[in-house]
């Protein structure tokens, strides 16, 4: 959990927490010391276990519990490490037990002793450690407090990977609790609170929001932006999709976000572009709420505007550039036809290769002549299709935003060049987006065609993916 | 789940439905005939098939198990039972591959492999049943269909023990979801929705609501109204609790649900009395929340009304005269002390024993007569306190009520003789009410007490039942 | 101000109040007695004098005046009467000031100066008496407050004209707060506060609601009811409608009210029936706001349900009775054609004349032989279209009903005979109902034409009428 | 209204206007063109008239009214002008109707006549402008539009008299409407809508808002934030205060807007400062709710944080500078004392005179050099206490800041040298600022004492201002 948010929550928690934990307080004693040493995480070990024991009955635990997750947050960096060492070292899974509760399960001789000795069994896997953290929701804004402490876990893998293991214990528990069906899907708008809203800027991960400006402008008569949220982080936005309401299919995010065009009539426009999809909490990693997320915007804006006939993204292709490079690299033969190399042969000095096409695409002024960028771009937009086509690692596609969106039933649209002509969209791809579009009937056979490890796309791409 | 309520779901359900699984209803072809016959089983387990094997991605998966859902609605009586029928008959927990992860894990050589070996095991223990149960959330009022569903199977467990066994298995699901973490205490007020107040009167447990005016006086200015609510199920409580603020402890409940008594100043009140706690979800037996409700409302009533000093029930002792002609049948000789029976021979015709005792009380005139009343009293006074404080079975209090408390720390305060003079609380207990305190510093204590065996008394109640 | 209403405000100004004026309270000294005898009369106009004046600042003068309405609360019916005597008495026009500030705008030489002196002689013109009481806003509750006192000065109009003439003040006042601009138009339905529900029953005038059961049933999903609130009045309706969603025109009001009958799928109503309309508000008599009540009701179906495509009403016909019988008396030798008294002939003993007609309307078992039922009924329906269309005083309609309606710009649409068979409906108008049509487009024209004393109807209904 | 808010206004009538008015629309005919020419003049009168006149119902009337304020926001600068300019000339007040009317009342023979001639006297004084555009309020947004209007007048009152005295008379339209009982005080934070702390940052008058980020450090956990509201512009602050809850007097508004500065616990704070009242709605001029704001805000704060023992402000001094420098210009003799210009004479070069300690404050670097800054200010702290106390026009305070808060009931309770040591505050008051102090008991006869002409300060400030 990073120290900002860590701090945020020990703000608020402050007085309620006060009044509603007396009790809990006057079990800890003093304070635990910031780097909990070996002293106080022998306090520390003691309540934990009174807590797993049960003592003083349901409340007295969770109050308790409380107080433990109050302890955490009140540790430095040091002393948070030692509280999670203590964890998994002594709150494991108890093999012993398991192998006990196994035997009983083999030995169970009608369907009666079978089900409590499944339901034995099932207790026995599940580690104690996790049982306790489970029981921090009784925290004011607990559960944002696990997933945060899950966050923690998951950056702490690299050190010691019992926390990673810990942290896939979690996400267990936190998948049940963050349920599709749990969570409300809410519009952002300029009326949102701003306490709300500063949280789009910090977790937007695609197109940077450079200002309240560029947000304002991002959030006008003709765009829609919708969040899950979980009824107990109300403030917390899950993920977000920002969407602009267009007419045609649009090609170029630098227009969707040109701050000085004009709203356009939302009642006139016929297509959705989903043009930024951010995940907001590192903690709810694997976590599975995305998918339904395009579908039930999908919904709510066909809902709204009944002039909506087409849904599609307008993405960006994180892996092409790396995945050209790697080519060249690798001294692919086959990377220019024939007739690409004749085209190039009048704006490239020497002889076309890969390399020397490479070569041309690394100049930062390529797109600046209009003649050469055009040749240059009509082979890119090839290889654009081809990689997100054709390319796979086993069944899956090569490009990881593809795999999400083909995973979700998407197609292949439109290959755009220059569409993000930012400094990361032309590290990252030469500039190259696409759009996937959602044919809402269509959708199904296409996640059943991709899970054969068939890509669908347009015709239009299909045949430069061929090509 | 009982008819009206499927009726008024199906009829929510409605139009709402229609428009989201339109696609879910395409699969299913004609709609299932009522009773399910054969034919139709058939088709019912091709689509739970489907479900199971996540075919066309997870959003198709759910509007798909939302789809069996609305079948499982639309059938009647008969049909419902074969639908469960197929659930537990095929759908129950896979013993082979139980065993196979079993032989995983104990084959598992590193940390990491054993924590794949045990989520395949922990998996394989998840019955498929209850993992298409569950994904029915994506109905609308989904979860309330769940817990409604659960109240159907645990009525059907007589029938067929496999009906009871999945019902313990959706205890645990809805366990989860339902984590007193995740709810919401509210007040309800005479400014609450009719449709919730509407629920009060019918889920009203303990005394009685008469009408809308007795309705009224119970959440008058003078009493409190307080209720969990899940965030998915707004407008369903799912315990709540009645509170009278007076002054002193109260003895009667038909003073306090006197229609005709003006209301009292809250602010000068110093006991809150708890008077009536009613479950309203059959579903959710075995769900522990309601100990957390006391404490909450507790908090709750503190922060608003300073004034308060005293927290206590009054309650019904349900099991006194089954327990007290329990003794009198076999025969008791100790039931009544030398004294007692002094002091009834001129109040009682021929020889005092437990059996004239029993006689007396079972004319429907004995507390008409001052004198009589007044002795028999005396001796149901301290049988009662016996009865609470020393009868138990195991460690467990017998009367079930006293159950509650005590486990959740509170004392026997004081026995209120003829402090239920309704139909039913002559009938249950001779009109005995009783006082369960509250002392907020002690309830941990109290706990551990009676989680050893030890009922905690305040000193007079002990004092009676050692006479 | 029903003492019900006043008890039930002194009860919730409460608290608030003791916090809020504790300065106020301070000037008051000692309460005044509750029948305000002449020597506390004195010292309440000592503390009008101060108001007035404006000592202390507005602040307090808002504290002040709020502490005089309190004390009018506390008064009881007999002390209610001096305080609004000594306002009528002492704090009416100022005549010779009025005369002067006349004079002073004659006197005026320049717009500059004739400005001033109009905004003088306008001040001059209020009343201290309306200024008072404007202030009195300022209590929690103070809009209704004032709502209420005009209500009670209204019924003590005819005791005394001066607080009849006090009242028309208050209108003026009263119709600026309440302009339908500042209005909210909002739906009520079964999950509406059972606070507010509770008002329909209390307020409704027309067809009286017999039990909660009713209510509901009023409230299903195939009805609709809306209200006007003010702000400052949140709890209070001032004005509501009851709908009903049917297809085709509905003409008996047992129909619509009968709870056994099932919902219908109000998508597939084509017709909105206002089938009743109460004013809640005695004390906001003659400020109208009710005109705009069915056009937004309209608009926010047809909103809701595009398929609605007529709205009409279902009314009675209170007045019809009555001027039936005055023509019977005045021995109107016309009202009955030829053709009628032929038809009669057979069923009515004697000869058919107005009188021996109205003998037979006077037997309670008119309805129940079949032929004389319809043949009676048939004269009845003549006589009533010919009622609603051509009897007038001066311009306007006899009927109270139809003039609310045609002056709004509905027609005259059906005559349902035996469209209200209750008790009340017999006695008023023989069972009579009718439509009155609201076609949007038509409204303004319909208007104009009776406001030049033209009734339009149907073309049914005008030829019965022209009979 | 500037054009932006008209912009905005329009644009969101939009599509709501579209519908609502489709019928007033149809009235319209043709647009008029944007500068409103002669011919289209004379449409508009027709238009006009016809409203006035009542045509069609009062449904109809409010329709076609808010037609014509739809055709307002449409026209350009000049084309408004002409639209106001038609107002003025033709819809002014009718003088012989007036005479007629005033005429009647003298007639009037008894207390029922008077009262109808009374009534009639007023609508006759009711100019037809003003019952005009009071209509508009049927337009969405129509009470917002009003507002605007009359800022539009203000603003031309200039150019022709006849809009400031049109402007008069909407006031006291607009004084009904905005009565302090009719409006909402909220408080604003970091959870509050975007759209709303937007126009703070564009309504702060007193300490220019820099950026989002020092609005959120004043809508910190030490900080509170107040307006009014009225509930038909829920979106538009009529009036806010900032507060900062600080321990002790506050004395400069820097400290204060520290962004660096770390919250405090506003449960310790025992004042609060309020640095900063902005009036927002140039429209609302001369409408008193400000008097109102800061004992309402008072009460909250005082509801919320019993610590808090003192309200003050922390305010500019606007009019200081500009007295002493006019006191300079005439020569005034007493302005320095003989001990103060002893103090000084080491400090000045030359003789010390007032000319001569005025050059010395005109050059910018005064402040850095300590023994010169601390000359000067004891001598500007003793002015700035005289010029607050002492100096007055009539009775009423010299300075504008002082005149409100004096009015208010707060004294003059500190002098703060270098408050505001911004480039506004050095300019308008050399640095200057002051705490008014709210002392609740007092309020009430500080306000009589400043309606009589004497204001009251706290003894060190009186002593000073006597020196």
């Amino acid at each position: 959990m990073n120290q900002t948010l860590a701090a945020s929550l020990l703000d608020r928690i402050g007085r309620a927490f006060r009044d509603v934990t007396q009790t809990a307080r006057s079990w800890r004693g003093a304070p635990y010391r910031e780097d909990l040493p070996e002293q106080d995480s022998e306090r520390l070990i003691e309540q934990i276990d009174l807590c797993l024991e049960g003592k003083g009955g349901e409340v007295s635990v969770r109050a308790r519990a409380a107080a433990l997750g109050r302890a955490y947050l009140e540790l430095n960096e040091e002393g948070r490490k030692r509280f999670l060492t203590v964890l998994v070292e002594r709150y494991g899974l108890d093999r012993e037990l398991v192998a006990e509760r196994v035997e009983a399960w083999r030995r169970a001789e009608d369907a009666e002793a079978e089900a409590k000795a499944v339901a034995g069994l099932r207790d026995a896997l599940d580690p104690p450690a996790v049982r306790l953290l489970a029981q921090f929701t009784g925290l004011p804004q607990g559960v944002k407090f696990l997933v945060d402490l899950r966050a923690d876990l998951i950056r702490r893998a690299a050190e010691d990977a019992r926390f990673g293991r810990l942290a896939d214990e979690l996400r267990r528990v936190l998948a049940g609790w963050f349920d599709v069906s749990f969570l409300n899907l809410e519009r952002i708008t300029w009326s949102s609170p701003a306490i709300l809203l500063e949280k789009l800027v910090e977790y937007e991960a695609v197109h940077e929001i450079r200002s309240w400006k560029d947000l304002k402008n991002r959030l006008d008569s003709d765009r829609r932006c919708f969040a899950f949220f979980h009824p107990r982080m109300p403030e917390e936005p899950l993920i977000f999709v920002e969407v602009a309401l267009v007419d045609g299919m649009a090609g170029s995010v630098q227009v969707l976000l040109d701050e000085s065009r004009p709203a356009e009539d939302p009642h006139e426009a016929d297509t959705a572009i989903f043009y930024s999809i951010s995940n907001c909490q590192a903690g709810l990693a694997g976590v599975s709420f995305g998918n339904f997320l395009i579908k039930r915007v999908a919904d709510e804006l066909q809902r709204e505007l009944p002039n909506l006939k087409h849904f599609a993204t307008l993405s960006p292709v994180p892996g092409f550039r790396a995945w050209f490079e790697k080519q060249v690299a690798a001294g692919a033969a086959d990377l220019l036809t024939r007739e690409e190399k004749e085209a190039l042969s009048s704006l490239i000095p020497g002889e076309v290769t890969a390399q020397s096409f490479a070569q041309a695409l690394a100049r930062k002024d390529w797109t600046e002549v209009p003649a050469l960028r055009d040749g240059l771009q009509a082979v890119l937009t090839r290889l654009c299709a081809r990689y997100l086509v054709r390319e796979k690692a086993g069944r899956r596609a090569l490009d990881p935003v593809a795999r999400f969106h083909l995973a979700n039933g998407a197609r292949v649209e439109r290959i755009n060049p220059l569409g993000d002509t930012s400094r990361k969209g032309m590290k990252q791809a030469f500039g190259m987006m696409v759009n996937y579009r959602y044919k809402l009937d269509e959708v199904e056979a296409n996640h059943e065609a991709y899970s054969e490890g068939r890509v669908i796309a347009s015709p239009a791409v299909a045949k430069l993916a061929r090509a």
